[in-house]
């Protein structure tokens, strides 16, 4: 997807507030923003990619700033928090008695790790209060039925996560998934960008001891970006039967090239743009095959 | 007062607003985002003012839209509410059996004059409701008593004005000031910029009948940027034995530069910047004389 005219406050917005983690000096976040505003008035155009300008305003953060992870604490305590609530859902699941039903509710548990925020501390959480948004949390778009019928047993999925802290809600579905025969290669971020989990938080979370493999895109990028991914992922991504998308930068940026490849796009549509794009209202949960 | 790095955000936000209502033509609503961030990456530093840079933002979008008054519409919207609510704000403030209560009360009316968004529908405005936001909108900082002990009979008042609208509670404290003696000159903008009062909107709510003179800036700034005003402005302004500034744009460059003369700061600190520049919290009312 392209982005909208509004699109422009929200880079700037998470831009800044970006700038403020990566460095406390004033100096440095005056000429981090002009930086950014110099970017973004170069780059932001109708044709532009949401998803891509995020990519470059994350590289000249770290680099103005000289700060390669702003946000490394950020997602150290969102995995804390994550793994604590998704031993809690991962139970719920298991109580299913059938592994088409533990599907179902793994993917709702997908979508529900993208709409928590685990870094925003205060949130209750108990064990009551998942277990109803776990099974009440709307689905506007539900194909998980469909999703089910694409995997065979010995599918290749290829499963692209989005949020540290979310990863290990999305560990429940993978292991679902291999559950139903199906070889899952989980691909992280290849490098600190955002609160997105890297290699780091995946092994934080134990993504190893479900999935059949744990890859990285092999770089930076927000979302899956084609012209800056490694071979060995790019490989993975032609040779596989199904790609599951996490969140809203794999949307961006697979809804604008995905190579032929089915999608399953489980996200929580948090902005106007990507909402309208998928035609829901703002705020929806949704579990969508593009086949 | 200089910006603090979170202004960058709101002059964005606002200048993609009044993009927005300057024109319908998505590539051009574009092109002026562009080159407004563009004006951004050159202006914004730490020593910037802005007010300063909201003139230059301004100027901007009238220029790449080609419309020359983008808030003209609003700006009608607001005299016709404000002089509806004004017009039973006077009656309140008229009962009152002294003109010192008069003057006081008139004070609290041209804050709240200044609080009100006049150009946003919906909002319930009974006489009660008025009553009681004019006698009990909390004053974090009240020198009323003070300012009315600065105004001698004969005294030279100019009263810079900020949004239409709320120009129709400016002109109940002009009466009270006139009726306590003072010569009061009303300067309005010299030229469209944001929802600001110009002369138009002067004569729409009957300034000149309550006013000793009505007069501008003789530029399209917003607050007083003593780079940009006439020298009729400024000869008034240096004349002027006590200066009233409505409104945040005016106190952002009065703070900066005042000639040495007293000004009456009549402003609902709607920002934060603004409020820790004044020292109070963030939507509190005041009415500060700096002498």
């Amino acid at each position: 997807m392209k982005v909208s005219l509004e699109c422009v406050e929200c880079l700037l917005i998470r831009g800044v507030a970006g700038i403020k983690r990566a460095t406390d000096n004033n100096e440095v976040r005056f000429r981090a923003v002009s930086k950014l505003l110099e970017l973004l008035a170069r780059e932001f155009s109708p044709e532009a990619v949401p998803a891509r300008l995020g990519t470059l305003r994350e590289r000249l953060i770290k680099e103005v700033t000289g700060n390669p992870d702003p946000y490394f604490s950020d997602k150290k305590r969102s995995n804390a928090l994550g793994k604590r609530l998704a031993s809690q859902v991962e139970e719920v699941v298991r109580q299913e008695d059938s592994v088409e039903k533990r599907f179902a509710l793994a993917c709702r548990a997908a979508v529900l790790g993208n709409l928590i925020e685990f870094d925003i501390p205060g949130h209750d959480f108990s064990l009551e209060k998942l277990e109803h948004m776990l099974r009440n949390t709307k689905l506007s778009i539900d194909d998980s039925e469909r999703i089910l019928r694409a995997i065979g047993p010995g599918a290749k999925v290829l499963y692209v996560t989005d949020n540290a802290g979310e990863i290990a809600f999305d560990k429940i579905l993978v292991g679902v998934l291999e559950e139903l025969g199906a070889k899952v290669a989980v691909a992280v971020r290849g490098g600190p960008v955002l609160n997105d989990a890297t290699l780091e938080d995946a092994l934080e979370v134990g993504m190893d001891e479900v999935a059949t493999e744990v890859i990285t895109t092999g770089c930076d990028a927000v979302g899956v970006d084609f012209e800056l991914v490694s071979k060995e992922f790019l490989d993975k991504y032609l040779g596989s039967d199904l790609i599951v998308a996490k969140g809203m930068g794999n949307y961006e940026t697979l809804s604008e090239e995905r190579m032929g490849k089915p999608v399953a796009y489980l996200l929580v549509a948090k902005c106007g743009p990507v909402a309208r794009h998928i035609g829901v209202e703002r705020g929806s949960a949704v579990v969508k095959l593009v086949e």
